[in-house]
């Protein structure tokens, strides 16, 4: 990146904030980036950005792949466009290995809201530790807001514990699953249903009794479970995006949770989602310095042998390791 | 504690290692405490204890309060002893604002346990944090352990995450649940279905229909989720405690899962969850080093209000209290 002094990300700043398209994927790119000058960027610019965030709504989608992620977002994305909103679509893609070429392909596979105006589509980042990436995305959130798009819809295949942490970016979590043709028995990954706020059943004109039959689970087994917001109980809805059906009642249920009787509860979530974030960050950054000094490194590398080899107890290292670390702290304040 | 110099804590471990009862509620003792110098204590006798652990069974078991817990582990835990264990019974019970009387209530409770010579039960810890129990609870295995039981049974209330954690630290979690007399519907906490490595029903013979009901209603709502351990499908087995009705069945269960074939799951399992305990050990205890400071802790503090105000982004506000830390880390170098 070229941005590094105040000026230009003033200038970066004010661009994205007037709707510059240009600029808006500049400061992506920008908090994208793992390099540490840009870092110091970014954070200067989402300090700038952060008070002009619009009101919004973020909305998480995830299914199984062939489950119909992409047309579903093409669908409920123009959807709301129609209804008046701005949209912005995020993917979390921790497997990701492509390159270059994903921005194209995430344009083609959304090309009804690759070109409307009122739609931002941020390809797939490309080459992301797990870690990063939701790192990153919540960043991206809080520059999608400040230029002003109000539906953030973050999309992720769902590979390793991605959506778990996609559900705790978003306010509202869509679990996209499939009318299974041949039986009932659909294997769920673990933990995910109990983070769905609305379950998808796509592709519902393909075998109508099967969707029922879905339907009638999912509702059954849903039922099972402690839901994650107090007051919503979280419905099933039959679609077929391509013959545009029940997108309307995907839509009517996104009003819903987002009436304002629910505005207490999310904004709880989100002060919850806040402080998650910190800890995480604070912790997981605090390691990695330890862990990129060249004399704490190798110390904490050869610890986690021991650890994996059964030598010592984690808790045993642990304690010593950062007895010994706290001395050489201790001298710093002499 | 009285245990400080490394004579003692020598003289502690051989008496562990011989058996002696007492030495093992006291090496419990030290383990638990939070005060620093007993700390160094514990360490220092769990490097002693480690390689002197007996191959062992770690069996997690969880429920709501009223679920019949103290009678299924007492009825369990009394068919492992006929079978040849030696048997240990931890708790986890973070909501605990017991004090002392608690020894008596887990005696009282667990009474043919409590009296039994190859059966140690160790009363809930009284006042602790979650993390805290937790973290202690694993080195209780360990001296538990080294103390010859090969058969450990923790068991929690399942207050906050406590199940999870509790998972997180044995073989096999078995999640026990009522078989509902009123309705098949059941409020099953999040997430903790799929931890479970065999659900137990409880209280069969109270009402025939509602058990049979209730294990066909779990049987099918399994299906619907990935089980935690790839060649493992959770049984959902109906017994009656009181009655000593299906034990049987729980410990065929337990032996099927523990046979010599899937050997190499369980301990992929445990090294995951060493290298977990680890990570996540190493990131509070950092993280505690730092809030302890004189200078950094009231920093942080004003950091964590600015984030839970809104006025900063989490990631902007931990890079730049890492920043600053960082270079005062430099410093100690110099």
């Amino acid at each position: 990146m070229t941005v590094t002094t105040p000026e230009t990300i003033d200038v970066l700043a004010t661009d994205v904030l007037s709707g510059n398209r240009r600029a808006l994927a500049r400061a992506c790119s920008l908090v994208e980036s793992t390099v540490q000058r840009d870092r110091d960027s970014a954070v200067a610019l989402l300090d700038v950005l952060l008070p002009h965030c619009v009101a919004s709504r973020r909305i998480g989608v995830s299914g199984a792949p062939g489950v119909g992620k992409s047309t579903f977002v093409e669908s409920f994305g123009m959807s709301a466009i129609a209804h008046g909103s701005k949209v912005a679509v995020l993917a979390v893609d921790p497997s990701s290995k492509r390159t270059g070429g994903s921005i194209l392909g995430d344009k083609v596979r959304m090309q009804n809201l690759g070109n409307d105006a009122n739609a931002y589509v941020r390809p797939s980042p490309s080459r992301l530790t797990l870690g990063g990436a939701t790192s990153s995305t919540r960043e991206l959130i809080v520059v999608c807001e400040a230029a002003g798009y109000d539906t953030i819809i973050i999309e992720t295949v769902g590979v390793g514990q991605s959506e778990i942490e996609v559900a705790d970016m978003v306010d509202m979590f869509l679990l996209l699953v499939l009318a299974n043709a041949g039986d009932d028995v659909q294997g769920i990954k673990r933990g995910i249903m109990e983070v769905a706020d609305a379950i998808v059943v796509t592709k519902s004109d393909v075998d109508d009794s099967a969707a029922k039959r879905a339907i009638a689970q999912y509702t059954g087994t849903l039922r099972f479970l402690i839901p994650s917001n107090a007051n919503w109980t979280a419905p099933v809805i039959g679609t077929s995006a391509l013959a545009a059906q029940g997108i309307d009642d995907v839509m009517a249920s996104v009003k819903e949770f987002f009436s304002d009787a629910r505005r207490d509860s999310i904004e709880e979530r989100r002060n919850q989602q806040r402080r998650s974030w910190f800890e995480t960050a604070l912790r997981r950054r605090f390691v990695e310095m330890l862990a990129s000094d060249v004399n704490i490194g190798p110390m904490l590398e050869a610890l986690q042998q021991d650890v994996e080899n059964g030598h010592a107890l984690p808790s045993s290292a642990v304690h010593r390791f950062v007895s010994s670390i706290a001395i050489t702290f201790q001298k710093a304040r002499l």
